[in-house]
């Protein structure tokens, strides 16, 4: 068991945790993380898929749960023959898929690659939810590795003891960053938007920031104009859903104001990923629209008088002519010439979600 | 007693309640409207100024919340000798003045009123506390009036059952805007950015269109690009804390984040008001930076991790060149051509606060 492993330790304690183990897989719930750390345990596969609905993990987490999902399925059907064992597998694997509708098609590549490892599994007498968990930590190493090659290449683009702001923002991609930057001894000082309506910048961004014992300053989501003009703020990047292969940028609500904001203000704005195989233009991109209502609370708590109506984009696009570079493991391209980033060779099996 | 007034009547419903009434102020608690709708009873001038302090009334609450301070500062030293009561009222004055950092200017004039008021009362034997609440009804009913002007001109500006985003936005104008478009049969959809950390877009503005039975739908402060984009968003108006002779606007976080938006996006943006005979130029602005730990929660809930630090500056300043026009009580100006406005005979006695 691979558990140990430097990149999957960095992993555990940073990213959106999920994990299988004994029949249970255990989320960590980031909608009331950091004021508390609870899990959500689930028993069955419908249960992962539920907690992925309903947002108990975020970021890069929903794609380890999903993995989890299918290992947790597997214990499930681990009674059945081989032929059933395959039938229930593809069903979990369907069902997981569909958990989020902005996240089918990479969903339905990750559960692919956890039934391909189940199928070896099974012709070699292996334990199969055992065989999926260790299928996940290659994958999310690899990924690992491909997000420390992003981080070097990004921290390339910081001014010594410069000042970053952040959109949302993975905890994955930015830990490494951190890390990379701290290797190098640059302290930066880091400022996240809070990111409305989840608080995922509150939450989530400046709590590993802070874990990481960074200088780290929240600001509403109002405040990235006057703070990128009176705090001098020096560059921002956020990470993406999806880099179009147009450079059309599909980000969590937010990004592209402060896209708009940055080049007004003349400093950079950098994404972190990489181009997506499955978007070769913004066309096939689809903006999710989430339950209106929650924009109407805070934390729990309603804001707004009944009769008011919300209206919850969970994206939204940045064109090209924003983006000052798109930071890959294979180093920064143009926005305009994404193409070359396949051409060299680069992508391939597995995706990088940052 | 004039509180029967029309006006006075429309400010008592939607404004930022606060009243003096046999020896106390009542003051509407915005910081929990529209959840629940409480009143802080003063039974001090100085119960009266902490209150101002503690944001209990916002926006044009504050300026009669301070008048009906020194009513009961009239109250308070009723029984002195006519040199007591002066130097009395002359102390309170002081202190009510002072509850906030960036009003001072503008609460010495209002509070500089109540004492002549109370001076006129006092060599005709009235009663002063009376006396100065009569007077401040007065000088409510002519910025009402003023603000009237104000709402005809701005709806002037909009497409006919057009989409109007704001930002904060003071009741009085957004109330006096709305009226004024009713009568015209101009069924406007209104965006609230629900303007953080206060929330005052989605307690106060959300609440007088709602109220008032218009379609009012709000958003988070990270979704002004989305929704000028997507919903088709034709006009974006801000009321503002100071409009300086040179067109710089003085106006709540955010403001200047939506006019770069706005600019970007193609669509004009109004600030409503007059310019500010205290402020040739915005040299002599200053922006209160207020508790940063406040920007920790939101609705009182916690959402970011112990040693994250906060940032609150509560203004921000937009520049002349993204402010489509001046919309004042004597017409439309140019940011750039505000000296026009006094040229021509206009201001005076009582500022106008939207």
């Amino acid at each position: 068991m691979e558990r140990a492993d430097k990149n999957l330790a960095f992993m555990l304690q940073y990213e959106n945790i999920a994990w299988y183990e004994n029949g249970k897989v255990r989320i960590l719930d980031r909608r009331i993380y950091p004021t508390k750390v609870e899990f959500v345990e689930c028993t069955t596969h419908q249960e992962v898929t539920q907690a992925i609905t309903d947002m108990v993990t975020q970021s890069a987490g929903p794609y380890t749960a999903a993995a989890m999902g299918m290992a947790l399925a597997a214990y499930e059907c681990r009674n059945m023959n081989e032929a059933g064992q395959k039938e229930y597998l593809r069903k979990a694997a369907y069902t997981i898929s569909h958990a989020r509708p902005s996240t089918v098609d990479r969903m339905v590549r990750i559960c692919e690659g956890c039934y391909q490892a189940a199928e070896i599994a099974m012709a070699a007498g292996l334990d199969v939810p055992q065989a999926i968990v260790d299928h996940t930590v290659r994958t999310n190493n690899d990924r690992y590795n491909k997000i420390k090659k992003i981080a070097k290449h990004l921290v390339d683009m910081f001014p010594k003891n410069g000042k970053v702001l952040t959109q949302c923002f993975g905890e994955t991609i930015v830990g490494q960053m951190l890390a990379e930057a701290r290797e190098r001894g640059n302290e930066l000082k880091i400022y996240c938007a809070e990111t409305r309506p989840y608080f995922q910048g509150a939450r989530l961004t400046a709590s590993v920031a802070k874990d990481m014992g960074f200088d780290v300053t929240l600001i509403t989501d109002n405040m990235p104009a006057f703070a990128i003009q009176n705090e001098k703020i020096d560059v921002f990047t956020s990470a993406a859903d999806v880099i179009c292969q147009d450079g059309h940028v599909v980000n969590k609500v937010g990004t592209f104001q402060i896209a708009i904001v940055s080049k007004y203000m003349g400093i950079p704005y950098f994404v972190t990923g990489a181009p997506d195989l499955g978007h070769p233009t913004v066309e096939s991109t689809h903006i999710e629209m989430r339950d209106p209502d929650f924009v109407l609370q805070a934390m729990g708590v309603r804001t707004a008088m009944e009769g008011v109506k919300g209206y919850y984009p969970s994206f939204d696009i940045t064109p090209p002519h924003l983006v000052s570079g798109v930071v890959t493991d294979a180093g920064i391209y143009s926005p305009y010439d994404l193409r070359r980033y396949f051409e060299e060779g680069n992508g391939g099996e597995y995706e990088i979600v940052v």
